[in-house]
Protein backbone atom coordinates (compact mmCIF):
# COMPACT_ATOMS: atom_id res chain seq x y z
CA UNK A 1 0.00 0.00 0.00
CA UNK A 2 1.43 3.71 -0.59
CA UNK A 3 0.10 6.62 0.92
CA UNK A 4 -0.80 9.53 -1.88
CA UNK A 5 -0.79 12.06 1.21
CA UNK A 6 0.31 12.78 5.06
CA UNK A 7 -1.77 14.57 7.11
CA UNK A 8 -0.44 16.07 10.70
CA UNK A 9 -3.18 17.18 13.34
CA UNK A 10 -1.85 19.03 15.37
CA UNK A 11 -3.18 20.45 18.75
CA UNK A 12 -1.00 23.56 19.99
CA UNK A 13 -2.05 24.34 23.93
CA UNK A 14 -1.26 27.27 26.28
CA UNK A 15 -0.42 29.51 23.20
CA UNK A 16 0.05 33.51 23.31
CA UNK A 17 -3.95 34.57 23.55
CA UNK A 18 -3.38 37.71 22.00
CA UNK A 19 -2.04 35.88 18.53
CA UNK A 20 -4.59 33.51 18.94
CA UNK A 21 -7.10 36.29 18.18
CA UNK A 22 -4.98 38.37 15.68
CA UNK A 23 -6.46 37.45 11.83
CA UNK A 24 -3.78 39.50 9.91
CA UNK A 25 -0.81 37.93 12.37
CA UNK A 26 -2.19 34.43 11.96
CA UNK A 27 -2.63 34.87 8.48
CA UNK A 28 0.85 35.63 7.96
CA UNK A 29 2.64 33.08 9.95
CA UNK A 30 0.58 30.11 8.19
CA UNK A 31 1.37 31.44 4.76
CA UNK A 32 4.96 31.94 6.23
CA UNK A 33 4.99 28.37 7.54
CA UNK A 34 3.42 26.93 4.45
CA UNK A 35 6.40 28.58 2.14
CA UNK A 36 8.64 27.24 4.73
CA UNK A 37 7.14 23.49 4.60
CA UNK A 38 8.30 23.90 0.44
CA UNK A 39 4.52 24.01 -0.73
CA UNK A 40 3.17 26.38 -3.25
CA UNK A 41 0.43 28.43 -1.88
CA UNK A 42 -2.83 28.44 -4.74
CA UNK A 43 -5.83 30.01 -2.51
CA UNK A 44 -6.38 31.08 1.44
CA UNK A 45 -9.23 32.59 3.16
CA UNK A 46 -9.18 33.64 6.65
CA UNK A 47 -12.36 34.54 9.03
CA UNK A 48 -12.51 35.95 12.38
CA UNK A 49 -15.08 35.62 14.68
CA UNK A 50 -17.45 37.29 16.93
CA UNK A 51 -16.19 38.07 19.72
CA UNK A 52 -13.08 36.21 19.15
CA UNK A 53 -11.45 33.09 17.41
CA UNK A 54 -9.95 32.81 13.71
CA UNK A 55 -10.51 30.10 11.56
CA UNK A 56 -8.13 29.87 7.83
CA UNK A 57 -7.53 27.78 5.39
CA UNK A 58 -4.33 27.85 2.86
CA UNK A 59 -5.11 25.75 -0.34
CA UNK A 60 -1.08 24.60 -1.46
CA UNK A 61 -0.15 22.84 -4.91
CA UNK A 62 0.36 20.05 -2.44
CA UNK A 63 -3.35 19.88 -0.51
CA UNK A 64 -4.04 22.43 2.47
CA UNK A 65 -2.89 23.65 5.58
CA UNK A 66 -6.08 24.83 8.10
CA UNK A 67 -5.89 26.83 11.36
CA UNK A 68 -8.93 27.44 14.19
CA UNK A 69 -8.14 28.64 17.22
CA UNK A 70 -10.26 29.19 20.73
CA UNK A 71 -8.02 32.23 22.46
CA UNK A 72 -10.51 31.63 25.23
CA UNK A 73 -8.82 28.51 25.93
CA UNK A 74 -5.38 29.16 24.59
CA UNK A 75 -5.66 26.30 21.89
CA UNK A 76 -5.34 26.32 18.14
CA UNK A 77 -6.18 23.13 15.93
CA UNK A 78 -3.79 22.90 12.59
CA UNK A 79 -3.91 20.60 10.13
CA UNK A 80 -0.88 20.53 7.69
CA UNK A 81 -1.88 17.91 4.72
CA UNK A 82 1.05 17.55 2.19
CA UNK A 83 1.25 15.34 -0.75
CA UNK A 84 4.70 14.71 -2.85
CA UNK A 85 8.36 14.13 -1.58
CA UNK A 86 9.67 17.91 -1.76
CA UNK A 87 7.29 18.86 0.81
CA UNK A 88 8.21 18.48 4.64
CA UNK A 89 5.19 19.63 6.50
CA UNK A 90 6.92 19.19 9.95
CA UNK A 91 8.83 22.40 9.21
CA UNK A 92 5.54 24.29 9.30
CA UNK A 93 4.52 22.57 12.28
CA UNK A 94 7.62 23.25 14.46
CA UNK A 95 7.12 27.17 12.91
CA UNK A 96 3.78 27.66 13.76
CA UNK A 97 4.81 25.40 17.45
CA UNK A 98 7.45 28.52 17.80
CA UNK A 99 4.96 31.70 16.19
CA UNK A 100 2.05 30.60 18.42
CA UNK A 101 4.18 30.28 21.50
CA UNK A 102 2.44 27.52 22.51
CA UNK A 103 3.74 25.58 25.70
CA UNK A 104 2.23 22.11 25.09
CA UNK A 105 1.27 20.65 21.88
CA UNK A 106 0.29 16.97 20.44
CA UNK A 107 0.17 15.51 17.17
CA UNK A 108 -1.05 12.69 14.98
CA UNK A 109 -0.11 12.00 11.94
CA UNK A 110 -2.17 9.67 9.35
CA UNK A 111 -1.44 8.81 5.51
CA UNK A 112 -4.65 9.26 3.01
CA UNK A 113 -5.49 7.88 0.30
CA UNK A 114 -3.95 4.47 0.73
CA UNK A 115 -4.04 2.77 -2.96
CA UNK A 116 -3.38 -0.88 -3.33
CA UNK A 117 -0.68 -2.03 -5.59
CA UNK A 118 -3.08 -3.85 -7.88
CA UNK A 119 -4.63 -0.35 -8.43
CA UNK A 120 -1.98 1.93 -9.04
CA UNK A 121 -2.37 1.36 -12.71
CA UNK A 122 -3.63 5.17 -13.26
CA UNK A 123 -6.88 5.14 -14.46
CA UNK A 124 -7.89 7.30 -18.07
CA UNK A 125 -8.82 10.80 -17.47
CA UNK A 126 -11.40 12.52 -19.62
CA UNK A 127 -10.06 16.12 -20.18
CA UNK B 1 -11.64 16.13 29.14
CA UNK B 2 -14.10 17.55 26.82
CA UNK B 3 -13.24 17.96 22.68
CA UNK B 4 -13.91 20.87 21.42
CA UNK B 5 -14.36 19.71 17.67
CA UNK B 6 -14.71 16.49 16.15
CA UNK B 7 -12.90 15.45 12.62
CA UNK B 8 -13.93 13.36 10.25
CA UNK B 9 -11.36 12.23 7.60
CA UNK B 10 -12.81 10.22 4.93
CA UNK B 11 -11.31 8.04 1.68
CA UNK B 12 -13.55 7.97 -0.97
CA UNK B 13 -12.39 5.05 -3.27
CA UNK B 14 -13.77 3.99 -6.47
CA UNK B 15 -15.46 7.42 -7.27
CA UNK B 16 -16.81 8.63 -11.14
CA UNK B 17 -13.66 9.69 -12.36
CA UNK B 18 -15.22 12.70 -14.36
CA UNK B 19 -16.79 13.87 -10.80
CA UNK B 20 -13.79 14.39 -9.93
CA UNK B 21 -12.25 16.75 -12.17
CA UNK B 22 -15.22 18.40 -12.33
CA UNK B 23 -14.56 21.78 -9.89
CA UNK B 24 -17.78 23.55 -10.63
CA UNK B 25 -19.54 20.27 -9.87
CA UNK B 26 -17.20 19.59 -6.78
CA UNK B 27 -18.04 22.88 -5.13
CA UNK B 28 -21.76 22.48 -5.41
CA UNK B 29 -21.42 19.38 -4.08
CA UNK B 30 -18.97 20.71 -1.26
CA UNK B 31 -21.06 23.67 -0.78
CA UNK B 32 -24.51 21.24 -0.32
CA UNK B 33 -22.56 19.38 1.79
CA UNK B 34 -22.26 21.58 4.05
CA UNK B 35 -25.63 23.13 4.29
CA UNK B 36 -27.33 19.68 4.68
CA UNK B 37 -24.79 19.47 7.63
CA UNK B 38 -25.91 21.90 9.13
CA UNK B 39 -23.57 24.49 8.85
CA UNK B 40 -23.21 28.10 7.84
CA UNK B 41 -20.67 29.18 5.51
CA UNK B 42 -18.30 31.62 5.55
CA UNK B 43 -15.81 31.46 2.37
CA UNK B 44 -14.44 28.90 0.59
CA UNK B 45 -11.38 28.55 -2.45
CA UNK B 46 -11.84 25.98 -4.90
CA UNK B 47 -8.27 24.94 -7.57
CA UNK B 48 -8.13 22.99 -10.54
CA UNK B 49 -4.88 21.13 -11.57
CA UNK B 50 -3.54 20.81 -14.58
CA UNK B 51 -3.22 18.07 -16.08
CA UNK B 52 -6.44 16.85 -13.55
CA UNK B 53 -7.38 17.06 -9.76
CA UNK B 54 -9.08 19.51 -7.81
CA UNK B 55 -8.65 21.04 -4.05
CA UNK B 56 -11.01 23.27 -2.50
CA UNK B 57 -11.45 23.86 1.23
CA UNK B 58 -14.96 25.62 2.41
CA UNK B 59 -14.45 27.40 5.77
CA UNK B 60 -17.65 27.39 7.70
CA UNK B 61 -18.77 28.91 11.27
CA UNK B 62 -17.99 25.56 12.51
CA UNK B 63 -14.48 24.97 11.72
CA UNK B 64 -14.14 23.70 8.04
CA UNK B 65 -14.75 20.98 5.18
CA UNK B 66 -12.05 20.39 2.43
CA UNK B 67 -11.50 18.31 -0.44
CA UNK B 68 -8.35 16.97 -2.62
CA UNK B 69 -9.02 14.61 -5.41
CA UNK B 70 -6.69 12.27 -7.31
CA UNK B 71 -8.85 11.07 -10.69
CA UNK B 72 -6.12 8.88 -11.81
CA UNK B 73 -6.41 7.18 -9.09
CA UNK B 74 -10.57 7.49 -8.82
CA UNK B 75 -10.09 8.66 -5.05
CA UNK B 76 -10.98 11.55 -2.85
CA UNK B 77 -9.86 12.56 0.58
CA UNK B 78 -12.03 14.59 2.38
CA UNK B 79 -12.30 16.43 5.62
CA UNK B 80 -15.57 17.16 8.10
CA UNK B 81 -14.10 19.20 10.79
CA UNK B 82 -16.68 20.52 12.96
CA UNK B 83 -17.32 22.13 16.27
CA UNK B 84 -20.59 22.43 18.40
CA UNK B 85 -23.71 20.42 18.51
CA UNK B 86 -26.14 21.80 16.11
CA UNK B 87 -23.94 20.21 13.38
CA UNK B 88 -24.11 16.72 12.04
CA UNK B 89 -21.32 15.83 9.98
CA UNK B 90 -21.92 12.72 9.32
CA UNK B 91 -24.67 14.33 7.08
CA UNK B 92 -21.87 15.78 5.12
CA UNK B 93 -20.28 12.83 4.55
CA UNK B 94 -22.85 10.94 3.36
CA UNK B 95 -23.66 12.98 0.95
CA UNK B 96 -20.50 13.39 -0.82
CA UNK B 97 -20.24 9.49 -0.84
CA UNK B 98 -23.52 9.64 -3.01
CA UNK B 99 -22.21 12.56 -4.96
CA UNK B 100 -19.34 10.96 -5.82
CA UNK B 101 -20.43 7.72 -6.46
CA UNK B 102 -17.79 5.87 -4.18
CA UNK B 103 -17.85 2.10 -4.63
CA UNK B 104 -15.90 2.28 -1.20
CA UNK B 105 -14.99 4.75 1.73
CA UNK B 106 -12.89 4.16 4.76
CA UNK B 107 -13.10 6.69 7.49
CA UNK B 108 -11.92 7.87 10.87
CA UNK B 109 -13.63 9.95 13.63
CA UNK B 110 -10.94 12.18 15.91
CA UNK B 111 -11.50 14.38 18.36
CA UNK B 112 -9.81 17.93 18.50
CA UNK B 113 -8.50 20.00 21.02
CA UNK B 114 -9.10 18.41 24.72
CA UNK B 115 -10.17 20.77 27.21
CA UNK B 116 -9.10 19.63 30.41
CA UNK B 117 -11.28 20.12 33.68
CA UNK B 118 -9.21 22.29 35.14
CA UNK B 119 -8.36 24.67 32.59
CA UNK B 120 -12.32 25.07 31.66
CA UNK B 121 -12.32 28.31 32.84
CA UNK B 122 -12.38 30.19 30.18
CA UNK B 123 -9.19 33.12 29.88
CA UNK B 124 -10.09 36.59 29.21
CA UNK B 125 -9.08 37.56 25.22
CA UNK B 126 -8.20 41.00 25.45
CA UNK B 127 -10.60 42.50 22.48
Amino acid sequence: MNALGSHILAEYYDCDISILNNLELLKQYMHEAAIKSGATIVGSTFHQYNPHGVSGVIVIAESHMAMHTWPEYGYAAVDFFTCGERVDPWKAFDYMNKKLKSAKNSKKELKRGLIEAESQKLLEVPL
